[in-house]
């Protein structure tokens, strides 16, 4: 099953600059062949599903690694099954209709 | 890695009723084995992060299946590595403060 | 416009014990008559959309004056034109049908 | 007080295709003049407190004379007090670091 998410990763006890851990989860997705897309309130990801929340399941491991001793993450999780829509697929269809 | 999750599946194309879904998606957290407790906007889950991430996608399985084209969830994640919280300590962890 | 939501406050830089920015959040929800319910991952709101989100806003500016430097919370919010639905509906509709 | 926020609309009780919708209410932050970057889930918009979400509920009141029976939205929340940061610097400073 494919999935479509909106990942924002919000470590807790670090202090108020949290663009290093976000970055950290950034390198994950790449390292994960995940195809995403950075925004200033998250992350569009999109792959397998199991593929993808591995890779956020990873971000989590990694900013606690990092020194963060709790992490809050919220996502938007989208699947469907009447067809395929890519992430570019999803802004084009919005963007036409403006 | 012990997870707390608040997650809120709402299915897309089957009209404005969604509460039979929302059913299916708590039997299948049940069946699973997963302490759980319902709100009006969601579902507070903790325990394993695999066992849980399972869940969900089961949910999302399941919603699909009852004929929904497209299931669009939201999900609060939070893990921590400093100490072990419960769901119900979370909530008296505030109570105790208003 | 009546609208029910779901609020959850983070503050950052302040480490990691949050349950008192919360606490003080439940205090604005009080003290506003909205009719709220707290769980471990927020607090389910009601009321009309006005007095709602000052509501919203007064627990970003009491969070700040206690000295959290930043403020994360999400919200998901509901409106419906269909029929009238409280909290308490929602959740009544769902657990008939487990 | 300054807001930045991410905003991602759902109709329901209108079948699958939402764009129309989505469409609409980029239409509303346009008119209103506020800063706004739209992604594949949702849209960044910056502004002032009171503009911006006085924005939000015209989404919600322009997307319900549309036809939909229920809105479900889901909105991050930031404001923060140590300093001013647009959406643009947000994303910067994590680039810088990947």
């Amino acid at each position: 099953m494919n999935v479509t998410i909106d990942l924002s990763v919000v470590p807790i006890g670090v202090g108020v600059s949290l663009s290093e851990y976000v970055a950290a989860c950034e390198r994950v997705l790449s390292e994960a062949g995940l195809s995403h897309t950075l925004h200033a309130f998250g992350t569009n990801i999109e792959g397998e599903w199991d593929e993808v929340f591995a890779a956020v399941k990873e971000c989590h491991e990694v900013v606690h690694q990092m020194g963060a001793p709790r992490v809050h993450s919220t996502l938007r999780v989208g699947t469907r099954i009447d067809r395929e829509q890519t992430l570019d697929e999803k802004i084009r269809s919005v963007e036409k209709k403006i």
